[in-house]
């Protein structure tokens, strides 16, 4: 499928405009970034970044896409023209997936023509704000929940496909698992769930559901306990089970306290190996909140995919730098006081000191030769990796390969963050974000 | 392409458990719901019901997610072997596209054996939640403008495919155009769109870029004043496309402010006609707020597409009624207490007096056939159509004609809204619910 139209018209006609009025072959570096961490939190999660490189690789405009745009009067016919034959050979590098990220950080640079470069904002930002927003809450959770096992639970919550993209960005963030079956298929993310009220509300008897259960998938499952009185609940749970039962999940009622009672009742029953898992409208408070609380797991849903309170990471897709008639390269930014942006080419680092990150360290050029080399940063780590070169997607950082790398890199990177960057509450960003000129 | 993978993985596991001890083949009645209005709004609007048409029509389990199913030995062959003839055969009922709807109300009521409707939950939640989120803020926002045209620009803050669904939702819900192209060719919706400030800053001159952009769309375009000094840039539209200029488009700054003064210095430039646009955060309250500045439209972006605060509705899918094995029906409902739910089979009807709302009532029954005919609440009009009649699909709720006829919908119903329910302060519903048990 084509994810040209995952776009919004302006990229269009300004293209249409630049192509009449010769700056389309510009050659332009986009720049994404945000202004600010929303929700006041201490730092984001980059995730999106393999999803988008496979959507670039999609972006073509077949018959149909064109006759849209044709039928429609969106663009003339020299611009579908150019369309019909659009390939993006420019370049794309930016914050590996899991990378923690600051105001400024610049996420992901793209370069090439105007006229290639425009048309992929929307399809970029709309990638990266979803996941990001999900992965940066997904983070605070998993913090939350220290060594605790975590599961996404809420494509219910959030549009079909959407949904599979949090579960993704929640992994690479550090869930274990979700109960999403298309984002265990795409992205390689092992699947959990074992049944809802309706299950036992189906049978004639809680007692009947839970022996059903147990015939079909063994005493290791996990029984919903709390569709009438959670303590006939896990009396029957046990009676039927055997003190071998996996676990209980309790998904609604005041957990901490509910939480103790059961696992009272469970160890007065001798299952005290029976795990409890909790689901009700967990966040990251929440979470913290059972720190000293009898639980062995969560599953969370409605507040993970919805960013916690910040459904979208605020990043924006801007022209920094562009090639003048001269072939000589000039920085570029909006003026208004206040979405000012930093015009110029950028290379990131992460300064260390001892391992614990200390500054966000961005050095800023007018063209492509001044890039500094990581040498001359020596106790910093570089921040960016190469995506696609001229045209080219480097495919490791696709499919569930590319998943499983941005967890790991997601786990690494974040035991260089300062204490204080694990609290919870409303702050500063962990780190201050440093700006040095390159002449 | 298969939906059948958007679920959860519990629901699957159930459907297994019940193939194998013979509860599979109950009747049952589903319905989606939600228990209070998110935010506190006064009302929500159902959106999403025609997409999920569609998305039902193709929930098939073909070979690529059979084998998912049988490699990651989710269920088991015989449970295989059922999904591989799948295809929902039962019924669907529910309010309409564009509906209003209240605490309680049963927004879509699904009908047929467990196995075939225990497995459409979360792709029904998935759709209706996000897209009944946004279409309730974005006829919040439609209030709050009044005569003045709205346009959706949110994609960029939204996962690329709920961009269009937040497209359509917007456009149901009063909006009058779309920045997404997608939502365009998908969905019929009118797209707009001019230039960004990129489009100005990869020109030589402010100057340059405008006299481009009215060569490319001509004098009635819109020009983006606003990347350096919003004054001048005003000045230099008006130099250079007259003052027949369409309109400019504000994106920063004070907006009730800038509006004035830059309607000012277009009447003085002899611009009277050309018109303002503004565009920068705006939500319900924002564009409240401009109501009395010389605005005249508005595009809504970020707010618009993640529910203006409230990003899901917080609908669940709940057996409310069975069949036993004696063929009779029963209700059936969880017992906790925070998260009660109301069994039975419910018709619902929107009370009436001289054509303003006073109740959501809503019948309930233990079966079929006691359902209240319409006659029986004169002063009332029943809430819920028929979109599935034993597997059939009334394919007039689908694609660009079920939006249409949505839209033309919420816009009559919305008029039988008390006025007290057109205010955007958090408050009760603005009309109860009111049950009423059939013997």
């Amino acid at each position: 499928m084509s994810t040209a139209l995952f776009t919004d018209r302006y990229e269009l006609t300004m293209l249409d405009a630049a192509l009449r009025d010769g700056t389309a072959a510009r050659r332009c570096v986009f720049e994404v970034f945000t202004r600010r961490l929303s929700g006041a939190r201490r730092f984001g999660v980059v995730a999106g970044t393999g999803r988008l490189l496979s959507l670039i690789r999609d972006f073509r405009f077949d018959e149909d896409e064109l006759r849209f745009l044709r039928d429609n009067r969106v663009v003339d016919a020299a611009t579908v023209a150019f369309l019909e034959d659009y390939r993006f050979t420019g370049s794309v590098s930016g914050y590996r997936e899991g990378e923690l990220y600051f105001p400024g950080s610049p996420l992901l640079t793209i370069e090439g023509s105007f006229a290639e470069a425009v048309v992929l904002e929307t399809l970029a930002l709309s990638v990266l704000n979803y996941d990001s927003a999900v992965a940066t809450a997904a983070s605070r959770m998993s913090i939350a929940a220290g060594d605790r096992p975590l599961a996404e639970m809420g494509s219910r919550r959030a549009g079909e496909h959407s949904a599979v993209a949090a579960a993704r960005a929640a992994f690479i963030a550090g869930f274990d698992a979700t109960s999403n079956l298309e984002a265990g298929r795409t992205w390689g993310i092992p699947t959990m769930g074992t049944a809802a009220h309706a299950f036992t509300l189906l049978h004639d008897s809680e007692e009947d559901a839970f022996r059903s259960q147990i015939e079909a998938l063994g005493v290791g499952t996990t029984l919903l306990v709390d569709t009438y009185d959670i303590r006939t609940g896990v009396e029957t749970a046990i009676r039927v089970a055997g003190t071998g039962l996996g676990g209980v999940r309790l998904d609604s009622g005041d957990l901490p306290i509910v939480a103790a009672e059961v696992r009272t009742q469970l160890d007065e029953l001798g299952a005290a190996g029976t795990k409890i898992t909790v689901t009700s409208d967990l966040d990251e408070y929440a979470i913290a909140t059972l720190a000293a609380a009898p639980v062995d797991s969560y599953g969370v849903g409605t507040s993970l995919v919805t960013g916690s309170g910040t459904p979208t990471a605020g990043m924006v897709y801007k022209l920094v730098a562009r090639q003048e008639g001269s072939g000589s390269w000039v920085s570029v930014a909006k003026a208004s006081t206040d979405k000012a942006s930093k015009g110029g080419r950028k290379a990131a680092f992460r300064t260390l000191d001892a391992g614990t990150a200390t500054q966000e360290l961005i050095s800023v050029s007018d063209g492509f030769e001044q890039m500094p080399a990581t040498s001359e940063y020596p106790d910093s780590r570089p921040l960016q990796a190469t995506f696609v070169s001229r045209g080219d997607i480097d495919t490791s950082f696709e499919g569930a390969d590319g998943v499983a790398a941005a967890r790991a890199h997601h786990a690494r990177v974040r035991e260089e963050l300062p204490v204080r960057a694990l609290a919870l509450s409303r702050a500063d960003p962990a780190i201050p974000t440093v700006y040095v000129e390159i002449a």
